[in-house]
């Protein structure tokens, strides 16, 4: 096998991010979280989401982020809107409902929540005999690769906040959102826009960890307290941490996206270039060219990725990933070989 | 501040385990566990474990690998019993409660629990009306420093296999216990004598990481599905696989305990020395010595250390940690210095 | 106001049952189910159902016994599949998913749950990152009106077979289901296709109760514990058996159903006769006749009814409903206002 | 087998309530709570609790209302504090933690609860890694039989003000406890002491029924989602109100209480007469005597009632319960034999 663009979680951390661990190893701090180090990077965090009231927490990984979260912030009866492609609906094995909440799911091509999807849900609701929607997941990028503009993530906020929705952004891929070519966002804006948001350190070269950051003051209630309870408080708190310290002291955490979507992009403009098509356009670092089966099995042969979906009887789309680790060899080696079968 | 004596946790990695993970950093794998490394740590456990029906499975903490190991196993209506200074019932904020379980507490003054003391909870049980105990939950070494010896393990596990009981360890603190002056047991007993158990890395040396060892077949179906939605399965599951490989290639884990029991049992030597008595007897990294309150407060301007509980109006216990980044030197002035108000 | 055709519990109970529960008041029995009624009439239930293996209980309501049937049989990764439409998805207030499980939902026109819709749920399958569907949830009569006859049951049942999932059925209307004109279907053979179902007596003229059979002798074990943990078991059980043993000792819970589906169907009749059409055909207690919005009006001045939707600028569907205690005269009477309208 | 003794509960419905039930039998109402019963019923409760913020619900049954209540108001990370010998604990089959939520018991001689007892559980709190206590439950009359005077209500209630915790009584005996010839309480009074209290049909004469009362208005959000979520909310919810109502219209509450209590301290102040001695002082309708087993085995020939539990080698407390429908024939019946053994 030569290379993998099955996901962006392939290889270990950002030499950067090594290079800190390395650094601070003997260092003794307190456990918890109560460390210098997770607490140096929460105010450089907060810093760059420029809201006074923002708080930040540290956890392993995106299902434990999901799940405390939003079984934090909702009471029994209430639900999370979102779109039939989110990772909490499709990936995360009934994580949500396993502390007790449905996820009222909208059809979404593009991987995105609209206004007129939610109303379409509130729509459904009847005092008493349903549950209560009081949350909208979406994902930045989104599961699919694309991004929200400044304009949509805006009128998401808006409708939110008049309905009394909590608007939670999942950013696992916040890095490759945020250093797309067309992204107009800041984490500033989400600071703003979103009453709680997250960013995703796993696919932003450390090796675990995400950056919870509640900017509704209501929802920062004893968070410490969910998230012990859900075995989500490492006692090494410190190495979230210093991992997150590395990714924005300087301009880390951007520098990993933008390379993972160069990459990504170059291989989608020279597979456009050999005359193929794509399931969806993204300008991030996942890409669904739609391809031959008989190519795609060619290319099985020295390549990892997955096949995402049969188009018709003789060609699929599949879903070709990068990181801040992909070296542009492979995407070369990559475009060559497909331009050999083709 | 001169030195902690808090807990096990104050510091980052061995160095040798650093070395493993700046070594494989740029290794490509696959996520979720099945990385190479991951698969030969499993491996090399389930060969100390003896057990050719074990399974192995890596998680991030102790409370994680708690809830999900006991919420896997349990039914609705079942119930775990533990000792009252157990660490699932002391300090994990509720976390066996909120998947639905009863912890059924026995009094335990050395941190152990005894057969006769599991009767008197069996004795409890009426049909239908109460919950029904299934599982015994018990730790070594045990949240107050003391280990099982032998004897008192085959005794227990006899009697839960008799009562039809799963015999559940609680291993966040087996290198300490496995490598104290009085310890009995081996991996292969904890194989053969339990029906699952887990082995803390964070105590040991690691970032993070414990891993959970199945012995029992029938509780092994579907664990994964109760890890992923539990949101304990890392994307980069090869993080946990490396240290683990590090820890048991040779005798890592062990020399570990060693050092952090020797560490201890050092301070214990030398404060006994001076007259003062324990709350209890340890032979491993956690001593309770009983202190004049005056002398605390001396020693709290240079250490840090919690105090345990007031055992009079004049004299409290205190709780002194010690792990395998615990510097001789640091044991020395904290003697030395204890020795300077008496 | 004239008349209630809102739904089939708006009265208390049949004079019969009403008869029962004065005859055996000062009857002192032992409690929570284990008295002589409650134990007559699940013997007349399993006689009736005929299957040596079922074993029945008795609950309040229909919400409790949806709930604890579907949780005392998932495990924590499993979910249900049912229809769109279905009461669990639609009016429970998430009560399946505060248990801990996903609802698997399929889009249904007419309440129905064919092998093809759970085929295309499975396909969504992937090993240990989505739910494992374990059940399929179907109800007779469905939410609108419509029954499943033999060869649908049937091949409902060998497909469930085939693919290791449960069959549950929901028989909160199965009065209705079975005294239609159109029905195939006896007790024994749901005693036979189904893996559990229940009885309803709430809607079939009973004060309250739903009587639970579960055929599948390896869902019964510790049935009891759940009942009881979920609040499900009534100190007076006594009240439940008494009513069911009023049900089956003749032949009132198929006459009650006759006549409230008699009154629908009369009501059908002569709408359709006066040239409306209906959403949906049915031959049980509930109808959803097609009127102008202006009639509606008019008639909600003497009558209680729901608008289901609207169907366009000017029409909606409204659903009536009939129970055993509506009598012929407000039907009667209905139908003539109805005609003065149009 | 001449009488049964077992508990209150072995009969039908008071005939005052039959009454009611059958006058109103055939009388159209809307459904889940929505009926003039109810509402009427809890008017008239409200009015006598005295308390113009309290809010009026009706439940099935004393797990469904302990559970529902307990759970709507606790948030995942927050526990209870109740006896050792409280119903919650002892008697549900571990309802509570299925909910998430742990019990912090106290050792209670009497079936009470006392601040200082309280105290010492608040004492245990650790922030983030505890539970955080936050309601008390008590029970009125005790499961022991016992009941609070006003200076310990009063008591229990500054001083969970003062602590910020919820005080919740279960009334499921509150009958017999406000009809105790040493009651100092009124409905009014715990309208004013608690946060919420229930007061139990079931055990006063009706054929099933808790009434919820919640004075706190912060805990009465929504609660009728609760309700409909955990399977509480009768389709026919006018059976709870008409009982109720025929229990409040005029003195029944009071009465069936008082004749309960006649019937046991008549059977009390003979056994003591007999020179038998009890295991705890009761003025209400349990009485815990300590009799020879030899005379235990003679009385089981022809009376049910409970073996409470072995006193010395000889001898045993039982405990007799009785209710509205104890005829004062079986009271004397039992004393009569009684004199025979001695």
């Amino acid at each position: 096998m030569k290379y993998n663009f099955r996901n962006d979680y392939t290889t270990g951390c950002h030499p950067d991010i090594l290079q800190a661990l390395i650094k601070y190893n003997m260092d003794e701090e307190d456990g918890y979280g109560d460390d210098r180090f997770s607490k140096s990077a929460a105010a450089l965090i907060k810093e760059k989401v420029q809201n006074e009231q923002s708080a930040v927490y540290f956890v392993s990984g995106g299902t434990q982020a999901n799940l405390t979260i939003i079984a934090s912030i909702l009471k029994p009866f209430e639900s999370v809107i979102a779109a039939d492609t989110s990772h909490i609906y499709v990936h995360e094995t009934g994580a949500i409902e396993a502390t007790g909440h449905r996820i009222q799911t909208i059809v979404s091509s593009d991987g995105k929540v609209k206004p007129a999807d939610i109303q379409l849900q509130l729509n459904k609701f009847e005092e008493v005999h349903t549950t209560m929607p009081r949350m909208v997941y979406i994902s930045n990028s989104t599961e699919v690769g694309t991004i929200y503009n400044r304009a949509e993530l805006v009128a998401l906020s808006e409708f939110c906040r008049q309905k009394e929705l909590i608007l939670f952004l999942d950013g696992a891929r916040l890095s490759a959102a945020l250093a797309s070519s067309e992204n107009e966002l800041t984490l500033a804006d989400l600071g703003k826009y979103t009453d709680v948001f997250y960013i995703g350190g796993t696919k932003a070269g450390t090796l675990l960890g995400e950056a919870i950051v509640i900017n509704n003051p209501k929802l920062q209630d004893n968070f410490l307290y969910h998230l012990k309870q859900r075995g989500a408080l490492l006692a090494k708190g410190r190495v979230l941490g210093i991992q997150f310290l590395a990714l924005f002291s300087g301009n880390l955490f951007f520098d990993v996206g933008r390379h993972a979507n160069n990459m990504a992009q170059k291989m989608a403009f020279s597979i456009a270039n050999l005359g193929f098509s794509f399931l969806a356009s993204t300008t991030t670092n996942q890409i669904f060219p739609i391809l031959p089966d008989k190519i795609i099995e060619e290319l099985q042969k020295d390549y990892l990725f997955y096949i995402w979906r049969s188009v018709n009887e003789q060609a699929s789309a599949i879903r070709l990933v990068t990181s801040w680790s992909t070296d542009e060899s492979a995407v070369d080696e990559f475009i060559n070989d497909l331009k050999g079968y083709t």
